[in-house]
C-alpha cells in the first residue's frame, strides 16, 4: 500500500533564500562579498569578507536568470532559485534577498522554516494554497488560496508551505528579510539529516513505528 | 523651447515601499497593524499598534491586486504600487515589504532614495536602464541595462533611478528591507516641498537662475 | 503493532522559553510588562506595554519556583518551565529569558525550533543526548552526550532536541536570547495544528501513507 | 544673466560625517580601526578590521583639530570637518561620530542626506536657517532659524540643509548616529556623478531643458 | 583631617544624556515623543509614545539654551545639560542625543558610565584631563589631556571621567549614541542609592571601614 | 582598626560573562570563533573571526566543567566561571552566554556592571541577597532575598551585586544577553585600574581623604 503511494511521493531539495528582520546594518555604501576568499583562507566572518570597493563594478550588483523556470521534475514538484548572498555577492550587508519558486501542477514547496528571515511572496502565475502555523502551544494554522497578483507574508521562523492547487505551472517571487536567511525543510532535516537522528528519538517524537522511521530515513 | 519640451516632461508622485536593513526584530509571532487606531486615538508608536492576536485571521497576512497594472499616464510615465505596512497591516514588525513598478514606454522612476531601506528589483517585463550613485565625495554612478529576469540591488539611502528604455511597457517587482522604508523623489522633495524651500537656497545649491528655480517650484 | 508501541509513545506540549539574538535594545533602565493591559484594551505593541516606572517594585524583577520539578508524566516524558516575558514581566525589553527542562528517564524534549532565539543549555542532573540539524541543503546533524555541568548551544532557528539517555531524572537550565523567542515543536506544529494541515500536503511532504497522516493528526 | 550669477554660485564638496541609528552593537570594549590594513590586503569587512587591543593607546581614542575653522572659500561658502571612523579610528563599532561645519556669511550646507544616520546639530556661532523635507508624498518642509546654543535634529535619510543667514561666520557641531553615515549632496550626486547620469533621465526628472542639464553637468 | 577636606569635596548630581550604539531603528520619518501622555495614562512603551504626525511642527525638532552655562556651584564643580528625549521630544526613535558639560576651575565630571550609549566629546573651552577604564580583568586606564578642539570617545558602558585641570572654566559638547542612554555616577549610585545599600556589602566590596561607609552614605 | 578589618575584606577578580540585548544577528547558521587566529595575525573584527564551517564539529558547541565549584578562597568569597565566547567559541555571533557563580558563606559578588548585557540569574543552592541601582538621578535600589529556584533580572549596564547571606555555600547560574558582555567590578575599576586614576580625581569624586584613596589603590 505504502509502496504504491510512494511512486508519486516527492523528495524535495530546495534551499530557500530568505531574509531576517534584523541583519546588522551596513557601515558603508556597500560591501560586496569577496567570492572564494574564505574558501582559500579558511577564515570567515559573520556574513562575508568584502571586495576592494575600488574594484567593484555594476556587475557586482547584478544577477541574471530569474526568468528561467526551475526544474520541477522531482518528487515534490517544485524548485527554488535563490538570489541570496551566496549567489549574488552584492547583497552582502544589505539585509535583503529574493527567490523564485516554480511549481509543477500539484507540486508543493513542503513545510519549512527560514531561521533568519520573514518571507513576503507574490504569485506571478497559477494558484497556490499557502499557510503557516504559529508557535506553541496554539499552533494555529493560517491558510489562503492565492491567485496571480496576490501577496502573503510568512513571519520569521514559522513553519509554512505553498502548494500548487491548479492544473498548470505556478510561479512565485519571494522577498526575504536577510541576505542569507537559510531554509529548513522539515521532513528533510528531521528524516534526512546527515548522519541520521537516532530512530528512537523520532519514533517517540512523531509517534511512528520504528520501521516507518527507518524507512523514511532511507528515503530522505 | 522649454515649453515645447515640458509637454512631455513628467511630474512624478510615487510613494515607494521599501525596507530598511535594520527594522527592530519582532518579539512575538506576529503583530498585525491595528488600522485606524492611531488616527482615532492620536497616539502613535514606532511602527504601529497591533491588533488583538486572537482576532487575527489569514486575511491579515494577505494582500491582493499586485497583478493590476498601475496607471502610468502621468508626467514621468511610471507608477509604484506599494505593499508596505500602510497598505498591508500584516507586515508590521516583520522588516520587509514589496512594490510593483509599472513603466510606460520611455517612462522612468526618477532619481529617489529610500531613507530606511535597501531595494532588490527583478524585471518581469521589458527593458530597464537602472543606476545608483554612491555617497560623497566619489559620487560614482553604477548602471546596468536589465531585461526580463534580471535582478539589481540599490543599497539603503543611495540615490537611484529606473528608466524604461524599451518601446513596450515594463514591469518590475521590488523587495525592500523595511516594513516602511519611505521614498524621497529628489526633484519633488527639493522643488516641490510644502511649503517651498526659499529659492535663494536652491539657486546656490543647484547653480540655477532664480527664475528657473521659481519656475520649477511652480511645476512640482 | 503500532498500537503496542504507542503505549510508550509520547505527546508533548512544551512551550519553550528562548531568546532571539536581536531583540530591540532597551531605551530606558527597565520597562516592566503591564500585565493584562492588552487583554483589556485589545491594543498591543511589539513586545509589551509597560508599567508606570514609579510603581515598579523589586518583585517585578523576581520570579520564583524554578526549583520545582515539572510534571513529566506525559507522552514525551519531559516538561519545560518557561521564565519568559509572559511569566516574568520584568524581562520586557531586556532580550533574555530562562527555562527549566525536566526529563523523566528516557524522556525527551522532541525536535523543535525557537523562531526568535538561540539557546544555551547547561545540565544540572542526569545525562542528555542532544543535537541540532543545520539548514538546507547540508542538514548536518551535530550531537553530543552531556553530563552534569556540560553546556551546549543551539543556534537560532535550527531544529534541535534533547533526550534523557539515563535511568534517572534529568534537569537542564537554558538561557535564551530573547524575552519571548517562542518554540515550535515540529511534530505538533506539523501534525497537530489547529485546524489541521490538509493531509494531501503532508503525505507528499513526509512521504507517508495518507492513512498514517490522518492517524497522526488524530493523535496530536 | 546666468553667467553673472554663477560668479557667486557655489560648488560644494562636503563629505558629512553622520551616524546611523542602528550600527551593529560592539562585541568588545573597543575595536579600533586598523589603518591601511584593507588597503594593503584588499580585503574588507562591514566597518573596519581592528587593531590588536594590546597595542591600542589613548591616542587611538583621540582626535585633534576641531577648533580649526574649515576653509569656506568655495562656491557654497561652507566646509565640513568630519570626525568619523575614516579620520578617527577609535570610533569603529561604536555607532557615533561628530562633524564641525563652518559657514561663510551667506554660505550654505546645501540640500543633502545621510544614508545611514540621524544628525543633531548645535550652533556655536552665528545664525543658521535650517530645514528638512519629509518623504513622499507629503514632502513637508520643517524650517527654523537657529542662534547660538540652539539645537535641531535631522532624521535619518531625509533631505536637509543649513544656511548662514547672518553677516558673520557661523559654526555648528553635529553629533551623528553612525561611525560612518555617509553624505549625499543632492546636486552633486545628481548632476555631478562620475560618470554623468544620461541627460535624458535628468531632463525628465527635473523638468529641465536638456541644455540646462548638460550645462549643470559640466559645472558639477 | 577628613573634615577639613570635605569642605571642598563635592556632591554631584548630574544626569548625563548619552546614546546607545543600538537604539531600535525608526520605522517612519519621525515619531516625536508625546509629552505627558504616559504620565496621565500610566501606560508606557520602550521609548515614548508619539504625537500625531499631522500636529508636529518645526518646534518639535528644536531645542534652545545650550549656550547657557550650567551652574557649577556644587561639590564637584561641574554641570551637565542634557538634550535627550526627555528634554527634546523630537529625538524619539532617532538614536542620538547631545549634552553640554560645564566645569568650574578644577571641577570634575566624576567617574560614571552610560548604560546605553557611547559618548564622543569635543572641548569648546579650557583644558580637560579625561580617561576611561576597560572592563575586567585588565581594567586598563586610558587618559589624555584635551584642549580646545580636541575630541575623545568613551565606549559604551565603560567607567570614565573628565576633570578641568585649568584655572578657567571649561566647556564640552558630547554626542551620544542613544536617545536616552542614562548615566550612572558611580559614587552616587554606590553610596547614595535610595534606599542605601547595606553597609556590610560596601565595606567588603570597597575594603573600607564600616564607619567610613556609613559616613559616605550620609554624605551622598 | 582598618587593618583588623581588612583581614576578612576581600579582593575580587571576577570576570563576568554576560550578554547584551543587541548583539548583531547571525548571518549564517553558525560562525564558530577561530581560536588564536587574531593573536597570530594581529588582525581583529567586531566579535571573532570564524572557523571554516566544514571543519566545525559538535565539540565546538560544547563546553564542560560548569559542575565544578569555583575557588571562593579569596577576599570577596566568590568566584565566577564564564562560559562566553572567549571560553566557548561556539557562541560567536549567537548573542548569549552563561556564567556559574559560587559564593562562600557570606561571600559576595561585589557591585559591578555589564557594559554590554542584561543578566538573568537563578539560584541553585543557598540564599542570596541581590540588588541593582537605577541610573541618575533617582538611583533607586531594588533588592530581594533569593532562595533555591528563585530568579532575578539585572537590566543592561546597571550596577548590581549578589551576597550570600546564608551559612552555607551558594551557587547561581546566569544567562546573559551577549556573547561577551564584559564585567566591570566597580571597586577594582575605580581603585585598581592600571595605571591608577590620579588620586585627586577620586578624593573629590568619592569624598575620601587622599590617604584613604592611596591606601585603597595599593590594595586593589
Amino acid at each position: 500500500m505504502r509502496k504504491a503511494y510512494l511512486v508519486t511521493v516527492a523528495l524535495f531539495a530546495l534551499a530557500f533564500s530568505v531574509a531576517s528582520a534584523s541583519d546588522p546594518a551596513p557601515l558603508q555604501d556597500f560591501c560586496v562579498a569577496l567570492k572564494d576568499y574564505s574558501d582559500k583562507s579558511a577564515v570567515f566572518v559573520n556574513g562575508k569578507f568584502c571586495k576592494d570597493p575600488k574594484l567593484v563594478t555594476a556587475d557586482d550588483f547584478y544577477f541574471c536568470g530569474l526568468n528561467i523556470p526551475g526544474n520541477t521534475y522531482n518528487k515534490v514538484g517544485s524548485n527554488v532559485t535563490n538570489v541570496n548572498v551566496d549567489t549574488f555577492p552584492g547583497l552582502n550587508t544589505l539585509g535583503i534577498s529574493l527567490a523564485r519558486i516554480d511549481f509543477a501542477p500539484y507540486g508543493q514547496n513542503p513545510p519549512h522554516t527560514h531561521p533568519r528571515g520573514t518571507e513576503i511572496l507574490v504569485v506571478l502565475e497559477g494558484t497556490l494554497f499557502v499557510g503557516f502555523v504559529t508557535s506553541n502551544t496554539d499552533n494555529r494554522l493560517f491558510t489562503k488560496t492565492l491567485n496571480k497578483g496576490d501577496v502573503f507574508v510568512f513571519p520569521v521562523g514559522l513553519i509554512h508551505f505553498q502548494v500548487n492547487v491548479g492544473k498548470t505551472n505556478a510561479i512565485a517571487i519571494s522577498g526575504l528579510s536577510s541576505q542569507n536567511a537559510g531554509a529548513i525543510t522539515i521532513a528533510n532535516a528531521v528524516f534526512g539529516s546527515n548522519p541520521p537522528i537516532t530512530p528512537d528519538v523520532l519514533t517517540k517524537a512523531f509517534q511512528l513505528d520504528k520501521k516507518v522511521v527507518e524507512y523514511l530515513q532511507k528515503e530522505f
